[in-house]
């Protein structure tokens, strides 16, 4: 039998925990989805993830929460991560950084499902080179060797640098999927190797927003290149957005991957292999 | 009756005029389709355009072909390009570029489309402020007075200035979409306002690769930071991407849009409104 | 007889306004000093400026007070530099911002002085083209004809930028002066065509610092990726960072130019032709 | 009886060998000299370094070489520096970069003169963290300890950087000086701890130029944002720049430090503390 593994998109405020409270429980309920990696780095407000916040995401059937380079924006996270095992912020961050980029964590079922959160350098504060980190984690614990399964959230702002990572890890994880940029891609696929992609899995938020924020700031500081207030989230209706692969337990490949959408602006989408 | 715009993003090398040929005249012959734009600005082996290239667009039923940071290139646009009012480069180059970034065409049904092509700053090399540039020229040509349907190639690089960019013009463009990524994005809608949106049209080209590229030289530049050798378009494959709009002609709005994936490694998408 | 010009890099807080208020009253007072430019876009506690600021710097001898990216740091600014005739802001931004970008001003002797304040786009959030902005204002201006003399503070990042437009403005401006770097470069020089120029005209404030801010924020942050607190300004001992430059009325070109370096941390320095 | 170091900036083209050729000899011949480090990424036409200006240099006077982001713009360089032990590549360069980052060099007068070269991350392609490499480098060889002197050329664009890691390294070496912006800067001084410090030491090369390049192509390139030829090196009259530090034998910091500029464009300076 097949493993599925379930990403779900950076969750972006209120509407963001909404999508991931109207939708997860449901489809935990109706699917079979044997492990959750969501995003949650601008859970709080859009900026940051607080211990809260974190509490209900697990609640809600998240078994792993990543992060990026809003990771600490909420000071309290460099303090309770070292409480969270199942909380990541990436690992390029220096050493010496609370918390741990990645973990080996142990599905429902049974399987051992390794989770890396990295963050990439094009257009982002520079941290630690993501391909020799990601390439680390994995060689210290290789997919069909002590993990089962391998899931790479890549936190990056350019497609080259998402795209770069995918192929040199083909063949090497489950999953490598992109975050950042709060937009899901229509690229979702089975790498050569085996590795199920996809650029950016999109924000779990309002869509009808920029970037999951209220619009109105962000379009006057483009107009007038002068801050008039904060930026705050959008809180129309939520969308949930992620990507689902199932996985051969005797490789760790994938088998299928495919965009989840429910609620909102977007495309509704539910995978097909999804449905047995 | 509904008027049905064509937008197919960035055409990349060989691969991506394969998309164009093997795709583009079966369209137009099997599907109501009343205007075709095009971004060719990565046709000549990834980088700028020919004459050539220009002419074999236009016979395969490009309407009006749109540029990016690559337009110049192939140094001979320079020139050639006086001679193609049906090929645009971004308007927001500065005043005494060679090449106009807007215009008025007339579709065959008769229509007059308003085509304007302009880049985004962000994580780019800094040209004239793209808000203000397409401003000018919606205004000089607005739609429903002077033009029946607007449309705007915005070739940005961040998803929050492309998505700016869509709110700042929703309700005054029949279509405003993103290139340059070279990945489709899922989140195309019709806006509030009923502009039809779609942070990246993705490109034409072989996606097993990196953003249209041969994977090898990439990767190995993230790894080394030591070019070794050239970028060179992938040649597997081919894809065609874009995003098709039907359009009110009473109002130039949306009524809906709707991805076009042909061929290649994505999920195929053929509008459900083409098929009367 | 020479007309005397003097421009005085980024005031960065208490430190800075220090190092104006100890110096140019004194330097007013014994040399032939005509006119005084000033950067204050740091002169509140690093972050920009307000008007009980701008009223001490004009009462210490400032005739015009330029600024830069920090321009509206300080909301109140907004709406009280257009009561300020003799504050100027970049002239780059967008057409609409409150204030102006020049000004023609009278120094007491007579003279007409246009002066100019722009800001780059490498590295930097961009606006408008510097290039087109700056020969706007000289064609609208020229000096010789309008202004007997002609100073630009161009503040930008990359010193490849700052030299181009000292380049492109040789010979049709009395100084061209860069700022933001908060460093004085040693590369003043009177340039072929008679304009005197500087790469950066350094800052007024402490140089025991990391650009005028206390060293203890700023490294952690290069070191840990994660804020600890905020930036401000160090308070040490204050220098004053500017250049001279000696004009011939005449022409408007320069004839000298000069660091002027007092108090604190740098090698003192005083225009040799300052002493008639 | 104090050491004297001496450091010259990024040698651009022929008339940055030229300043060395025309000077080195003759200072090393008039003053009491005792080690002398060059940054030569710029050597060779601009764009990187060949192995017949590394021994050009190296018959000139110069000890150790340091390199830059142009370090391997002659591919050669990736094969020649194995046999260079004094030829330096920026040590933070991936792991298994061809050459070596920081070296051990014996003084002809015996003392032991640790040199590294480091690359910022602000504003350039981002590699590996200069503040923990650097640090890593120091504490392998510690001043006082296995070095007798330490000397840091930190290759970066963005001043809070490169007084970052001067800050940081406040102490620990007898120099830190930055390269890369090709225009000296003029803040030398003595840091507290007792490091001597310069945010950058300018290059060796025709100042009547944009950063050691020729003028015309730049500034066009500003203007029109398209290429119309290539980079090449103003080939006008040379000048020398660089800084010197007079250093305490018994623990390796600094006593005094002074900027070198010789021949053409910038105002001449020589350190006091060479005239014995
Ligand atoms: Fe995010
Ligand atoms: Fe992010
Ligand atoms: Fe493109
Ligand atoms: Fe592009
Ligand atoms: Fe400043
Ligand atoms: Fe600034
Ligand atoms: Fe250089
Ligand atoms: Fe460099």
């Amino acid at each position: 039998m097949s493993f599925n593994l379930l990403f779900l998109g950076d969750v972006v405020g209120k509407a963001g925990r909404e999508a991931v409270a109207n939708h997860l429980p449901d489809l935990l309920a109706r699917y079979p989805i044997h492990f959750v990696v969501c995003n949650g780095e601008n859970a709080a407000h859009g900026f940051g993830i607080n211990e809260g916040i974190c509490e209900q995401l697990f609640d809600w059937g998240v078994d792993v929460i990543t992060l990026g380079n809003h990771a600490f924006d909420q000071r309290e996270t460099l303090v309770y991560i070292e409480r969270y095992p199942n909380l990541l912020r990436p690992a390029t961050f220096p050493a010496g950084t609370p918390g741990r980029g990645a973990g080996l964590f142990r599905a429902k079922t049974g399987e051992n499902v390794l989770v890396i959160n990295a963050m990439g350098r094009l257009f982002m504060d520079a941290m630690e080179d993501p391909f020799a980190v990601i390439d680390r984690e994995l060689d210290a614990c290789p997919m069909g060797e002590v993990a089962d399964f391998a899931m790479v959230d890549f936190h990056g702002e350019a497609t080259s640098e998402k795209q770069a990572i995918g192929a040199h890890l083909d063949g090497r994880a489950t999953l490598v999927v992109g975050t950042h940029t709060h937009v899901p891609t229509a690229d979702h696929r089975v790498m050569p190797g085996g590795t199920a992609f996809q650029t950016d899995a999109g924000m779990c938020g309002d869509y009808d927003s920029i970037i999951g924020m209220d619009k109105v700031e962000p379009v006057q500081r483009f107009l007038s290149k002068v801050p008039q207030g904060r930026f705050s989230p959008a809180e129309g209706e939520p969308t949930l957005s992620g990507i689902a692969v199932q996985a051969d337990p005797k490789t760790g490949l994938a088998q299928a991957c495919a965009p989840v959408r429910l609620g909102g602006q977007l495309e509704p989408a539910i995978p097909p292999f999804w449905n047995v």
